[in-house]
This record gives C-alpha cells, structure tokens and sequence, in this order.
C-alpha cells in the first residue's frame, strides 16, 4: 500500500512513558500506529534510555527516548498513547509536565489510547471524570472514586478514549486505537471534562 | 535487656506483602519490631519465597513467606505493617483475602503501620476514608479520592495508624510503629470507619 494510502499516513504520533513501561505494551502499540504510517515519538521524564519491564519486576530492553516532556508541545502530535507497567505511570503521575501534556489532548480533543496501568495518568489529571474506561483490574477504585465508570472489557472506546485491561487485550486494543486516531480530533466533544 | 523486659515482647506482628515489595522497607520494619522483641510472620498471596526490589525496577532479595494469607487469622496477630513498593500493593489489593486481613485489623482496633505504597491497601479497603495519612507522593490523588486527608509528613499518626511516605522516613517510622504496636489495642476507636 501507498505511504499516502495507510490510515495514518501524516499524522504524529505520542507515547508517553518512562523507566517502568510494560514492555510488549511499548512496542506493540508503537508499532501499530507506525505500520498504519504514523510517525512516533517516544516522549518521557528524561533524556537518554527508558527501562522496560516484562510482568513489571523483570528487567527487559531499554528504549531510546525521541523526546522531553518538557521540549514536548501536544499541539505538534494528533494522538496519545499511554502503556502500562505498574512503576511507569506511577512516576509519570508525579510530574505536573507530564500530567499537563496529559491534559492537553483532552483539552485539544484528541484521541487518548491507554492500556493496563496507563488509565492512572486519567485519575491524576481528572480526565476520568464522568467517562467509561476500563483498567488493570487493580485501579478499578482508585477509577471509580475519581468518578470514572470501570468496566471490565477487552477494548472500551468512550468519544476518542480507546482503553483495555492487559497484555492479552492488544491485539483488540491496537486495532481501536488505530481506527481512533484515523477519524481523528472530535469536535468539541471531549474537551468537556 | 531480659526478653520480658522488651516493648513488644509476647506479641506477634503480621507483615503483608508480595512480589515487587522494596526490599529495605521489609526488611527494616520487620527489624525493628523483631529488635523490640516481637515474634514476625511474613504473610503472602503465595507460599515459597517473595521477590524483593531496589528502587521498584531492580531485582533485590528473595524472602521466605512464612504462612499464606488464606491460612493467616487476624486474630492472631496484635498489629500489622504494610510495606511499600509500587508492584507488591498492586497486587495485594486485588486479592479479597489480603484485604479481608487487612480491613480485620481495623475492625479489631489494632494498630497498622504502612509506607510509600503501602496505603493503597488502605484506599482499597476504605479504611483511609476520614483518616489523616501520609504516603509515597504518587498516591495523594487516589487517597484524597477515598476520603483521606493526605498530608506531606516524615511519618504521620492517627489513632493507631502509622504512615510514612518512603524509605527515607524508615527511621522515623520504626520508631513510631514501635510505639503503636507496644500501645496495643485501641478501645474502639479504629473500629468506627
């Protein structure tokens, strides 16, 4: 197929992750979009190499980063993706850069594609208020106390918010947020919360 | 000093952890209050042996468990520490036996000390709602959420709770937790939430 033909062909972009990332969640939804013919950037806390994990306590491959957050402006990208690991978002969370890049796509009206432990970059920034979203079992109460409705599905979309539970659920997870980044910014519609 | 003179000597201390745990908040815990003369029971999701981190993504020590939490009654333990570590209470908190274990020890009154990440076992029990607690900084949002009153303090107590928000803060939390478990039993007053 043509470059022009792919359903990303020109559209950028975003993964936000650090030192903690599930590693299969990093490279499969990577190369999803990429095969769709999207350009990807690795965005992250700092410079260098990020530290990937297998079942989050085993050390896997080191990832290079293409970008800082804080060099990073979500105005240049038309979609994010937040992988898991439970140790990634846990330190993404804790910087207000990151939660404000997080922000953005939400404000901006862009589709947002997060997997397993990735949803807790929803909780922080508020944005899971109101919207139904599904998680790694485990953030269940912290999504609904932040006044989300969790629920346990292999790929949940709710207007641009592709998300799913685990591993297993890649396969259905790429395809959505792949079809999700295709129709591209809503009008308005998310930038509510 | 003689056996019986020690401040928790005839006590018995539960510490309720899995894999991922950070290797230096059990083992300085469990020091402290087996130093002050108590007899400790590691309790796990699994029997065999748990796998201990370094800063949450280096593999650290591997630590026997000495009994499985479905064969663990609460009420033969007088307190119960919560160690940290970002995976370990992410997984704890997905097992209703180790929150059932966790919520007996409030409703029995007995003292619980917990760090870093150990309060998300309070968040998934519900037993943090209207307590002022202190923990890892990435957990502010999900305690606020349930009801907590999240404060930035070395260590914090509140009627018999005892929270710290790292490793850092060990020493301050020894020292306190000490104190509580040698206190014993409050009179009702954990038991309302």
């Amino acid at each position: 197929m043509a470059d022009n033909q792919r359903p990303l062909s020109g559209k950028r972009i975003a993964v936000l992750a650090t030192d903690g990332v599930e590693d299969i969640e990093y490279t499969s939804s990577r190369n999803a979009v990429e095969q769709a013919g999207a350009e990807v950037h690795l965005i992250s806390l700092h410079p260098g190499e990020i530290q990937a994990m297998n079942h989050d306590i085993n050390p896997a491959n080191r990832y290079p980063v293409d970008r800082q957050v804080e060099q990073a402006d979500p105005a240049d990208y038309d979609g994010l993706i937040l992988p898991g690991g439970t140790v990634n978002p846990d330190r993404l969370r804790m910087n207000e850069t990151a939660m404000a890049f997080v922000r953005a796509f939400f404000q901006q009206a862009k589709p947002v594609a997060a997997i397993c432990h990735g949803p807790w970059s929803l909780v922080e920034t508020g944005m899971v208020n109101g919207r139904t979203v599904t998680s790694y079992p485990s953030l269940r109460t912290d999504i609904r106390n932040a006044g989300g409705n969790w629920v346990d599905q292999q790929v949940q979309v709710d207007n641009g918010l592709v998300t799913s539970r685990r591993p297993d659920d890649l396969p259905a997870f790429c395809v959505k947020l792949v079809e999700e980044f295709a129709e591209g910014r809503r009008t308005g519609r998310m930038a509510t919360a």
